[in-house]
């Protein structure tokens, strides 16, 4: 199966729902990309909270909609914090995302990585050697089909074009702009992006592929003007904020 | 009793003064707010410090001339740092703002700060969640007067407007912009400019009243040119770095 | 001996080998500074990782292709951290910048840092309040070259100008602005571009001048167009993204 036809509007409808709903979304990351993760959903009109403290994470997403667990800085206190984090999502049957970060990086993340697949995230975001690392060698090519279905999930993989899917459709979204891999915590904001939507749109298909349309939108918006990487972190957060239907019908290449 | 007639021209003074005297504002806070509340404090002309480490807070501390205790991440190593910090504070009678942030979400926050109100906070900056959830059910509405009366404190409510008092005297200031609330840190952003402001005004409702003023009328000013909340971050920054009282006599709204 | 007559040329030679290379550089830096110092690292061309993570640092370092030690928030698990991460610098012979940030605030800092002096650091980036408190009282004025010769190092003096030392050559960089001083972490990311300039640049004096040159000069192309501090720190990452060999032949005040 293709990608929807409709995904300019799809990413339209979505930005319009988070607006009005304003879904509170408790974000476990690394201590790099908090401040910029927290300033991409207050743009889209969420509402951030990024606690990792044992005594409290539970009350916290206990009173969120939605759910981002980043591997980030990877110490005993962090993983303990996402397996309570995890289980009260669970619990309030809300969903979450899961971003390995750097799981190529060291090999105990990876472990831990493939641990909370068997928990449910609505959808994993990550990138190609993250892919790499989680999937072990797979020459098939199609190792996020494999972990889709193998883990009822929503596998999206961001690179020079994202490809989303969740092991029968397929969405190909090219766009974006090279300056995004020129900002810490640009993958990290993304997938905060899509935990919002997962609040507002339960097809997570739908919600991680229209999320991802309109990240990259904005990204493209936010280079036409950018004189370089630093201009490029606040315009892509405007771009966000003000995006519209209209920008993303022209902008969308997806397929 | 009603606000100062010249919170404008006392808000211009107050910006030279820390510009003069480049207080040091030792801040305990979350590691979202750090950067932000860093280069906010820098920006008016203040040198902050950060660390959280109880081997030496007390000695950043007993160095700095303010300080600032938001309760961020809520942990005990954060608690026991905050009851040191606390404690060289009055011991060196340094002026030390209260930011209770997110009492609302979690209850034992709210018991924290509640037990901090007992250890003479100067100001407690925050905004109407966080004073329902510390001040308990007050259908008199006036709970800030109550709890400024009860602890000997100048309670600061920020929000669509800011209203500060001393349980005698009442300062409302109608400045500002949406945008501030689509930046995160941005209130904490704010008390650290309450403290540096307390080093260099002796009277705790005056020092509270003007800074706010000031953080109202950049963020007025900075609303101006900017394109949605990226750029109005950096731009708030500038603002204040720039603030002139012309500016402050021509934008202030207080009453 | 006199700084290279040829720096600015060094520099644009550096930035080049850096865009190519791509190095991985692993910063231990506080909270604070995370983000800055990732972001002007990924603008250079670098690509940066923060974990500080005792289980896994070791890792990261035998994967990195540099080091950069800032004693950042300084308790029990961060020395021990840093001491693993320098152990593992060594054993993979990889160069290593430490930046013994506030030194002067905190007694028990200033000893760590003589003790990380004997683990040789290639490059020690620090201010002058710094340097006081590590070379102790030195009423010659010439205590870098005595530490650069008693530590076979390369001391880098920055603030109004940049003096660096390798005990026997000396250069001076009088490039920068003012405006660098009102930005929090300005100084890490600084520390942070030598630790990438050594990957590319064996000689670690010509790395580290050619490295302070380049960054001094975007901090001059930043202030051209800045408004206030809030600006300028998107602009020097922007500048320092597209810096060449003719902008910093244009600024290079090097002697």
């Amino acid at each position: 199966m293709h990608a929807p036809a409709d995904l300019a509007d799809l990413a339209a409808d979505l930005l319009a729902r988070i607006r009005v709903r304003t879904p509170r979304v408790h974000c476990i990351t690394n201590s790099v990309a908090q401040q910029y993760t927290a300033n991409m959903l207050l743009a889209a009109g969420a509402v951030p909270s990024m606690t990792i403290s044992p005594d409290e994470i539970a009350a916290f997403v206990a009173g969120a909609d939605a759910l981002l667990v980043n591997l980030g800085t990877f110490d005993a206190e962090r993983r303990a914090a996402i397996d309570v984090a995890v289980g009260a999502a669970k619990a309030g049957r809300k969903p979450w995302v899961l971003d390995p970060v750097f799981v190529d990086r060291a090999p105990q993340r990876a472990q831990f990585a493939r641990d909370l697949l068997a928990h449910g995230p609505a959808v994993v975001r990550l990138n190609g050697a993250e892919l790499g690392a989680l999937s072990g060698s797979d020459p098939s090519g199609d190792a996020p089909v494999r972990l889709a279905r193998g883990h009822a999930t929503v596998m999206a993989l961001t690179g020079g074009a994202d490809h989303v899917t969740d092991g029968t459709r397929r969405a190909t979204i090219a766009n974006g702009d090279p300056l995004m891999a020129r900002v810490t915590a640009m993958g990290c904001a993304g997938s905060a992006l899509v935990a919002a939507a997962l609040v507002v749109e339960p097809d997570a298909f739908i919600a991680a592929s229209a999320a991802l349309t309109a990240f990259g939108v904005a990204g493209e918006v936010a280079a036409e003007d950018a004189t370089g990487p630093g201009s490029f972190a606040s315009a892509i957060i405007d771009a966000l904020y003000g995006l519209a239907g209209a920008t993303l019908r022209r902008h969308a290449k997806v397929s």
